[in-house]
């Protein structure tokens, strides 16, 4: 039933165009008129008879997914992703409206340098264009992403699990009207449904500016290898807590419980716990608050020595992300060792230690390369929503562009605005003018 | 001669692991630190001794060159970019000085937020770690991109030219022992001289942090499609010229004769020029000068209606990248035409209006997707220097990461720094404590 190779790259192509065309009005109105539509957005989906096709589309999809369960062509956990109901539609309604209210990432001005007199040029934020977004079959994450895209002024085209087929087209319905009635064209939100749609997408180097990629690590890794864009790898957090001789036992223990079981399978979850000498006591609070929690931990040997009962740990235990009540542990010498570490099996996601030694915190600070560096808070703080960003997007653990977690913000990219008077470059050959680089800021 | 791919990879993951650790202290130390490093760079450079060692080496390297045009295996535009003298190294000297006194780009606070009482975010400004740049056979690169990285915090494994090989080794000695003399490991600067060495490094997704690719559009074009780390593209400009109604006759015919005739082969010349209908006079006068300047104008049917003396266009000379002193030609009906055509053809670099109406010059900067967007400046000002970023590691068509001349500032990345007391997720649950996201600044 597919289509050949070239003609699902010209569909596709011409989505992309479509949505490129559509986004640059977007990109260019004002702020206001931006947070307009999202409030436009929220305002649709609270018509009952969007609702009502959304939850019924979802229905359907709900459907399917049991019989795909029950046929175990499906994870009992990737289902559970699945439903929608009027709670959820009101957190997503929620969260639109506060996302309008965020300030708005286009047009600021980040250099304002006279070059000379009458020469001036300023580096102003704008949108990156059109962005694709590959994401796990989770339907609430589609209002998120677009009212992202929006607000930052970009098109964007849409892949999501195809377990949500039904309940993405709905909620992709509702918003596109939105856009419509707001006078927008509705191709800047585009959607398609075929999973071999993703490897043509990333092949489009000149009609897509970013691809998003959400989901397993497997996914994420192979679009990362293929890619012609850039991606933006919402990939594995393989996240360690440090224990300090100088930790606090029972703030110790409260942060592993929270970073550990509050979502077992987020990626800002930790996967391993480090304890320096010393924190041998501070480790025996840990473990029996963990184990109580209904943890397994794998331990090295160092760690067994005081806890016989532990399970002891494989050489792969470091650096696997467990993505569940799972946790490897390891006694290091000091904090060199866990820096070591964690530089040699983190994915540079989010890395915390707990200490009452302000200098020990500092010198983790400075030295642990990772998008969120946290002391004495849980790694579960790393997050778009809870970092005050309003949405999030997904947790990029890139270095170039967005890092960590991501929300309008990390949409935009910028241009070098120059306006003259006539200049040349010549004027300002050895001996001749000179530049002045005032800035105005 | 060459060894084994396996030991390839093995020997370059050591010199970029090597080179990490390096450069790790590097950017962890405060910025007048790194200012001496680059002065301590200067300064060794002006030794008799080191002169004399480069200035021997590339005698060397230009010998072989020499060789090598008259065998026809080198382009003789190719030579021209080998030798140094004492001016050269002079200007290199002054370059590292000055940016010396550039502003350190790392430890900046990008976001200072409590998330909540005693809980504190903070988004601070890091090196990337390990920077590889592939550049062409143009030894004066070296002293410029290695300032840049050392201000920067960053480590850089560098692979140059073939023909500037014993040129570029001189120069890295230099460098190396002036970072000895400042108590830092030489091993922050690495050089490698296979070009087989290129295609192992870009698959170092884990040990390198961003490929900075410049040299031929084939290069880096294979560069970007076949490497696992992100790439910052120093790719073609094909940069227009777009000359309206309303622009100043005088300022026109300059403006186009210096973004196309001061260095034509640069990537911020002018490869084609676009007149909006009413343009016909000031036209005229561009043409003459331009053809007084030596330029060959191949023209579209509009223009040579006009013009008959000027050479028909081929379809294949628009979006082309002359690099040389030639310039299509093209009428187009208004300035929604000049956009669509700069949208489909140009390369997203530098693009340039002319014109004294503040509208249309108000609409093209607004409307055009390109790292520089000019109004009555030449396309040839997007540069590092004339910016006044100090120096220029290349100029980036990318949109993410940095975009457009790059100086100390693009090679930087940012952490998320989270100060807390002991604070957890659950704590935030709903109906339970609601954060404040209070931004200090």
């Amino acid at each position: 039933m597919s289509a050949e190779p070239g003609e699902d790259r010209e569909r596709i192509v011409a989505i992309a165009r479509a949505a490129r065309r559509a986004g640059h009005v977007l990109g260019r109105v004002s702020g206001p008129e931006r947070r307009a539509v999202l409030l436009a957005m929220a305002d649709a989906l609270e018509r009952p008879g969007a609702r009502e096709a959304i939850l019924r589309a979802n229905a359907a999809d709900l459907a399917d997914a049991k019989l795909a369960v029950d046929a175990g062509e499906l994870t009992a956990a990737a289902a559970d992703r699945l439903p929608l109901d009027e709670r959820k539609l009101g957190a997503l309604v929620e969260g639109l409206r506060h996302l309008a209210g965020q300030p708005d990432p286009l047009g600021r001005v980040s250099v304002d340098r006279d070059l000379d007199d009458e020469l001036n040029l300023r580096r102003v934020a704008c949108p990156l264009g059109v962005i694709a977004v590959v994401f796990e079959a989770r339907p609430d994450a589609v209002p998120q992403i677009v009212g992202l895209a929006m607000r930052s002024g970009n098109a964007v085209v849409l892949k999501g699990g195809k377990e949500a087929v039904r309940s993405n087209r709905a909620l992709c319905d509702v918003l596109r009207t939105a856009l419509v009635e707001q006078g927008f064209d509705p191709d800047a939100i585009a959607l398609l449904e075929h999973r071999t749609d993703v490897d043509t997408l990333i092949t489009l180097e000149r009609d897509i500016d970013l691809v998003v990629a959400r989901g397993s690590a497997a996914f994420v890794h192979h679009v990362q290898r293929h890619s012609r864009v850039p991606v933006l790898a919402h990939a594995e957090g393989v996240c360690h807590l440090v224990i300090d001789a100088a930790a606090n036992p029972v703030m110790a223990a409260r942060i592993a419980v929270d970073a550990k079981c509050s979502y077992p399978a987020a990626c800002n979850a930790i996967e391993t716990l480090l304890w320096l000498r010393g924190a041998q006591d501070v480790l025996d609070g840990v473990v029996t608050e963990l184990r109580r929690a209904g943890v397994t931990l794998r331990a090295c040997e160092r760690t067994r020595a005081l806890h016989p009962e532990l399970v002891p740990a494989r050489p792969q235990d470091f650096g696997h992300e467990f993505g569940a009540l799972e946790l490897a542990i390891r006694g290091v010498d000091d904090l060199a060792g866990a820096l070591e570490h964690i530089e040699r099996h983190g994915s540079r996601h989010t890395e915390c230690i707990v200490t009452d030694d302000e200098d020990v915190a500092a010198e983790f600070l400075a030295n642990v390369d990772a998008a969120c560096v946290f002391h004495n808070a849980s790694t579960r703080f790393a997050d778009g929503y809870r970092f005050g960003l309003g949405a999030e997007l997904g947790i990029s653990t890139s270095k170039l562009g967005a890092r960590g977690p991501v929300g309008a913000e990390g949409l935009v990219t910028y241009r070098w605005l120059l306006r003259g008077t006539g200049q040349v470059a010549s004027d300002y050959a050895p001996g001749k003018r000179r530049f002045r680089h005032r800035n105005r800021t």
